[in-house]
């Protein structure tokens, strides 16, 4: 754990609802494999030292978008940069804990955390920010599309083959969507989730 | 409109309470470019005759978990084979409309429609069927993994290239995120949606 990254709290936040028994479901919802597993942890290694830059490829359509750079900003349009550099560094660190981690209950207390996050229940408060308080859930799902396309560049790097490059990507997305699936439990009842 | 597609209500069904101001924002948070629909429009003539074969690839998943298979079966376990097979004829057309429609007023509120289909609030009545009433939203963004994921051998046909398929598939899967962004509403509340 990389005590170093502001408001990360892997492995010392709050239980998730969700049981271990339905992650099991969800994993095979979107048909993670031990294969995908292996190709997760080759894509850790190939971006390991580029976190930054896929960051950065994600932030160029928010940055182009009012409607989601916002997120970042006061009730008053004023940009608060210190939030953002601190949900970049751990915007960074998700991509290696996507890659690297065990699926298991730390992680998916961590997921319900992230989730949590994005809505007015914990938004800003792991950074002391007074953004906008809450990112409705259609951005959080639709935003994936831009998660999943522009990563796929930096998996061709450090000689990945165009095969290793594709199938690397087929696990970051189904990884990504089962994410996506976890975060979108503070959104709803428990009985429409 | 193929007015031979049971169920398939294209056209005539109540209004989204989606305006198109927030579609046209979706569309730009997942991204979605001219040149994507002109991909799109490509992947139409590339899916047009394999389309059983797709939802056949996506149903095998759905056949390998009884979890997921269910929500075709009746709540005493009973598969209700008349409902599935409306529905396949439904999901073949939506691959159809996913890359041909205008993504204007008359298909946000077929979107609208297909995401209160998953729910209690309308599942099984395009079919008098008589089914589990609702797929949990966790499900539905979770297949969008298998969705995208099974799709992609049948880009390659007929002749596309490499970067042809791989362009198509890329549009496919900003695609079908919208789409998924836009089923959520009937899951949550408007504030939170």
């Amino acid at each position: 754990m990389d005590t170093a990254i502001g408001g990360y709290n892997y492995g010392d936040i709050p239980a998730s609802p969700v049981s271990l028994e339905e992650l099991q479901l969800l994993k095979q919802t979107v048909d993670l494999t031990d294969a995908d597993i292996a190709w997760l942890r080759r894509a850790g290694d190939v971006l390991e030292d580029q976190t930054a830059q896929v960051v950065g490829a994600w932030r160029e359509v928010i940055a182009a978008n009012p409607h989601l750079a916002r997120y970042y900003w006061s009730r008053e349009g004023v940009p608060d940069e210190n939030y953002k550099a601190r949900v970049a560094r751990r915007f960074q660190q998700w991509i290696l804990d996507v890659c690297r981690r065990s699926y298991d209950r730390p992680w998916l207390d961590y997921q319900h955390e992230i989730g949590a996050r994005h809505t007015h229940l914990k938004k800003n408060m792991a950074d002391a920010a007074n953004a906008v308080p809450h990112i409705p859930l259609r951005y959080v799902i639709a935003f994936t599309a831009v998660i999943n396309g522009r990563v796929k560049p930096f998996l061709a790097a450090k000689g990945a083959s165009v095969a290793d490059a594709e199938a690397m990507h087929g696990a970051w997305c189904k990884a990504t969507l089962l994410h996506v699936a976890l975060w979108s439990r503070p959104y709803v009842s428990e009985s429409d989730w």
